[in-house]
């Protein structure tokens, strides 16, 4: 039986969702809860991981399992997992894959302009605090979206061949809170890339990159060319979509 | 000479604004921090007090000082302060008061719908797991908008006399993040209004307390018919505004 499971989570305590030796993950706690509670050895696969303090709204995980009881498993859970990682939702659903299915995912990543740290924010956003023109921002955007290979917005050295994806849509969106995110949803996303495309867009907003050479960037194939991969703290993955 | 500050904290460790004997308090920690930098006895005046856990994006208040110099305070309190509380604005204006010259305060209350915690929101926002109808909060507001008496939607027991107060805008906003927030603008608030209100209309959402029913409430100035103080942890100063 194939079960599949909506997770959110508030990445700031976590090393991440991929379990590792003597670190604290999403994937070792939710597997080690759901062990206890099914009676058989969980093994979780995720859409995806995310990185060490990113959160996540909606994440979705599935497992197998032969004997299991899956009613009431979402309010058990509830009671045993800590306060910073819940499972929203629980169903049974035989040929899914939570990775291998997913069509499109959205990133949040929150920032706010102003000259000094804002308290409020900083539990969500990055704070930027020299001048920043936002429209060049919004200028680059339309570079950026689109199918491209994306070997300029990836940590080097990562093994994954084909660096082909993606991005079906890509704005900045003012918060009614007085913030800024950037909207991103893709196919899908190499290692780091939301952050090192917000890093970029940051040089972008500081006239350090003109909008027009992302373009030039993102041809280059040239990690040395974009910009910082930027804090995990603004970033959240907002939600999977599936067929 | 007269120093107005613009001020920003996360509430969730302070037992809000004002100075208390043995209590972390935001009025506490400025004071004593400008009282070393000054060199005087510093005394703040806000545009009003926070309890507890509640946040602010922009405070505002004020002091007097015989022989200071406001050149790089903002900078020089920004290194002393601790991370939840931070000044984002110096400037000296004679004849400014920041209670008495308020014209305006908005506040949100933020809230999600969800079956479960989703531990991202639980930073910011008040957890609504019930169902829950949107539309009827929404009908409700135009019956708090306006000039009334609102003594019941403060605590029982407070000492002003003149409960009167006008809001002059109250309205569900979407956060494209995926929850919602009461914005709530008026012209001056009682203790605990905003927080009580919020409460009253959790009633009106689950169907406990219909949407007219809030003229009858506010007409009876009865605060046991009003709904429960719910947590701070979902309010948040936005902003004060002046003439």
């Amino acid at each position: 039986m194939r079960v599949v499971l909506k997770i959110s989570y508030n990445g700031q305590n976590f090393n991440g969702w991929q379990i590792q030796p003597n670190k604290r993950t999403v994937q070792e706690i939710l597997e080690t809860e759901l062990t206890k509670i099914i009676g058989e050895n969980v093994r979780l696969y995720s859409s995806g991981r995310t990185d060490a303090k990113v959160s996540a709204i909606e994440q979705v995980a599935h497992f197998d399992c032969e004997n299991c009881d899956v009613n009431h498993l979402a309010g058990r859970l509830k009671v045993v997992l800590p306060d910073d990682v819940k499972v929203n939702e629980v169903f049974v659903k035989e040929d899914f894959h939570s990775r291998f299915d997913a069509k499109e995912k959205t990133y949040f990543y929150n920032f706010y302009l102003s000259r000094y740290p804002n308290p409020y924010y900083d539990q969500i956003a990055l704070h930027i605090g020299f001048r920043f023109d936002l429209d060049k921002v919004k200028e680059s955007l339309q570079y950026i979206k689109g199918t491209h290979d994306f070997t300029c917005f990836t940590a080097s050295g990562t093994d994954v061949e084909d660096k082909v994806r993606t991005i079906t849509d890509i704005q900045i969106i003012d918060n009614p809170l007085g913030f800024y995110s950037l909207k991103i949803t893709g196919t899908g996303f190499l290692y780091n890339m939301v952050r090192i495309i917000m890093g970029t867009l940051i040089e972008v907003g500081r006239g350090k990159i003109h909008p027009k050479e992302i373009i030039e960037i993102i041809e280059s194939k040239d990690r040395g060319r974009s910009g910082k991969t930027v804090s995990p703290i603004g970033l959240v993955l907002k939600e999977v979509k599936y067929q």
